[in-house]
Parts: structure tokens; C-alpha cells; sequence
């Protein structure tokens, strides 16, 4: 086995052509939202423009995210393992959506305790954290939003996770759910099906799981064919 | 064991009081995005309003995002299975990014023909679709920006996809990484140190397949406690 043939290493672009940021204008701000122009210079020199959305409440230190989405597992005694994920109405999409618990990074605090912060409030849960990754792209073609997933284990017997109390700010409304681990695609599925919007981050994460859990089982033919259906 | 304690089902949630949404308008139009404002009553009977940003280029068929995106496994004879993924300057971000292999969906495609078509043209390899995932939301507290998941293989050692040549549209500029699945995690932390961005489903992918990989391996002191370093 080899694992040779990757065409890069993080480390050996230094030579290339690189695209180059120029400046960038706001076209319109409202209170939390802003709509910008960027300009920019292609590798061949060619000068371009991109318009791109921003927070305007947007945090500005190294390693901070906007936000914080917590990939939370709930274990407890003589209960399958459970992905805690959060159901609400969601404005821009005119629907309900789940999603890991999630929230804007305060000025004054880690990403850790965001994380720890905002869970509390959305489930009611105590975590522990398991890890953090690094500040991640939502969508990178549309806006400059950014993202520290953040791994959390919750303890559902220690008795501060037994009776979960939410603390939601008003205007929030939202509702927990509990996933099993093992049916956890099928749930997500079941949700979509009945019209909410399931987050891309946390689909990736049931469809990994299941590819684990399932390796070897292929698709049928007539799987197969409904994937080019008009 | 037991799977209760969900505290719902994707069909219990008809006699909960809902949000509903009222109304949208434009704030701000451009070319390719626009700013919205959404007027919606809250579960307590409350108006409210929420500023979103939206693609002005949204399809509006059923079951179709505006986008695909490609976790794309290449298997060949004698090397490691690799993710494949693209890096690309991604003005919005002012950084290069690690991306599935995405794009937009044309108006007389389906999902399946976008996503062959878009992993061709950014790669250059000819795949095949094992699933796709329902229509799934990018960053749903800020745009109406959706996604389709599409789980592709690429036979390494068929004849087509021995030299892969992308077609790039003019002013994309994007380069393709093979990344080892069994060192997946490690190499995308590379990348964001070296000062990449990662997308966060590509990142969710990795943590998760890691996570599989690397059962009841538990963290040191030291590296929790570095988790809350300001």
C-alpha cells in the first residue's frame, strides 16, 4: 500500500500562483447582516470581484469562529448512546430545522466556553469536551461565516444531567432530541420526509456513521435507478 | 437497552404551537445575492423579524438544492482509499479553502446529473453515485443556502479516470488533493495549520470517520486543558 499520488501537501504551495485579496466594500449593512464586494486578483493577474455576506457582529481573534456547534453524545447506563441534536424554526429556510446545538462566540469568551455556555442554555446538558477543531468554513462560496465544531460527552447519570432544564433567551424556541446513535440516519431521514431541514454538518455525520456501521452492504438496482429519476 | 427518551418523532409535532412565516422582502439586490428580511410570528403569537441573505439564482424544484456537494471515495488496486477534495482561493473567506467538490445545479438538471457533471469538470474523474442525500441546510440562521450530499466512487483503475483532466470554467482556479482516509483527520488539521481553511462538513466527515477509526482512545491532561487557553 502506498499513499503516495495526493497532488499537494499543505506545505509545498509556495511556488504556485496564488489568488490575492484586494479590498473589500460594504454594499449594504443592516443590523446583523452586511452585504460586501470583494476584489481580487486571479493567479493568470486578471482582477475580479465576488459578492460575499458577513455578521456584523463577527469575532476577529485567531482560532474563534463566528459560532460554535457542538457534536454532543449523551451516554447513559442501560440506554444506546445518543446524538443530542435541537429542532426550530429557522427563518431563512421558512422551516424547521435539526441541528447540533449551536451559538454566536460572546467577545469575552473561548471557544470551549461558548461551547460549555451555549449547550447548557439550548439542552440544559453539562458536557465535558473531548476535542475542537480547528475554525472551519459554513460556506465559503456565499459568505464568510466560520465554524468551531466542538466535541462534547454529556453524562446522563451524573444527577446535573438528569432533569435537563434549557435556558432560552426569549425569542428562542426550541426543542431537544435525543438520537440513537445506531438509527440515527434513518431518524434524520424521517425528519426530512416530514418537512423539516436537516443541517448539512450533522447529515455528514449520520452518513459517516452509518457507512461505518454498514460497511460492505451496497445499494440495490432499484435504488440505483431512482437516483437519475426527473 | 432501550431507544426511549427521544423527546419526539419527526410526526408527533402537530399540536405544538408553531412559528409561521409571514412575509419577505428585498432589502438589498445584486447580481448574485440578496439581502432579505423576513417578518414571522413567533410560537406566542409574536411578529419578529429576521435578516437572511439568498442566492439569486435558487432553484425552486422539490427536493433540489442549489447545490451538490461530492464526498468522493477513490478506490485504486494498491493504494489507500482517498477522499478526494478540491482547494481553491474562496474570496468570502479571503483564503484558500478544502472542499468537497461542489457546484451549483443548473435548472434542467437533476441532482445526479449536477453532481457527475461538477465532479468532472473540478476533477476530472467519471464517478458513481452510491446515495444522495436529502435536500440539507448550509447555515441556516443565516442564508436560505441548501445542499445536496452526494456519496460518489470513483474506480481509480478504470481506463477513464487514469489521467483525470478537469475543465475548469474561466476564473476557476482549483486544485484536487487525494487525502488517505486513514489519515484524513491529521492531514486536514495540517492544512488549517499551514493556514487553510476547512470546510466544516469535510471536517465533520474526518472527526467522524476518525472517531470509528479510533475507538476508546481518550485524550491526555494536557490536551484537555489546552482546550480552555485564552
Amino acid at each position: 500500500m502506498s499513499s503516495e499520488g495526493t497532488s499537494s501537501s499543505p506545505t509545498n504551495n509556495a511556488h504556485k500562483p496564488k489568488s490575492e485579496f484586494i479590498k473589500q466594500e460594504t454594499i449594504h449593512r443592516e443590523k446583523w447582516l452586511s452585504l460586501e464586494k470583494i476584489t481580487y486578483k486571479d493567479p493568470r493577474g486578471k482582477i475580479r470581484t465576488w459578492e460575499t455576506v458577513e455578521r456584523t457582529t463577527k469575532p476577529q481573534r485567531p482560532g474563534v469562529a463566528d459560532a460554535v456547534g457542538m457534536v454532543t453524545i449523551l451516554k447513559r447506563l442501560l440506554h444506546y448512546d445518543c446524538l443530542v441534536l435541537v429542532r426550530q424554526f429557522r427563518p431563512p429556510v421558512r422551516s424547521c430545522t435539526i441541528e447540533f446545538p449551536s451559538g454566536l462566540v460572546d467577545s469575552e469568551e473561548t471557544v470551549a466556553e461558548a461551547a460549555i455556555r451555549e449547550l447548557k442554555e439550548e439542552t440544559g446538558y453539562v458536557g465535558t469536551i473531548t476535542s475542537i477543531s480547528p475554525v472551519t468554513v459554513m460556506d465559503s462560496g456565499m459568505s464568510a461565516s466560520t465554524l468551531n465544531l466542538v466535541f462534547v460527552q454529556v453524562d446522563g447519570d451524573d444527577t446535573v444531567n438528569q432533569r435537563p432544564v434549557p435556558n432560552l433567551d426569549e425569542g428562542e424556541f426550541i426543542e431537544v432530541i435525543h438520537a440513537p446513535l445506531h438509527e440515527l440516519k434513518q431518524k434524520l431521514d424521517a425528519y426530512s420526509e416530514a418537512g423539516d431541514l436537516v443541517d448539512s454538518r450533522v447529515y455528514t455525520y449520520a452518513a459517516t456513521l452509518h457507512q461505518c456501521q454498514h460497511k460492505g452492504e451496497d445499494m440495490d438496482l432499484e435504488q440505483q435507478k431512482g437516483l437519475y429519476k426527473k
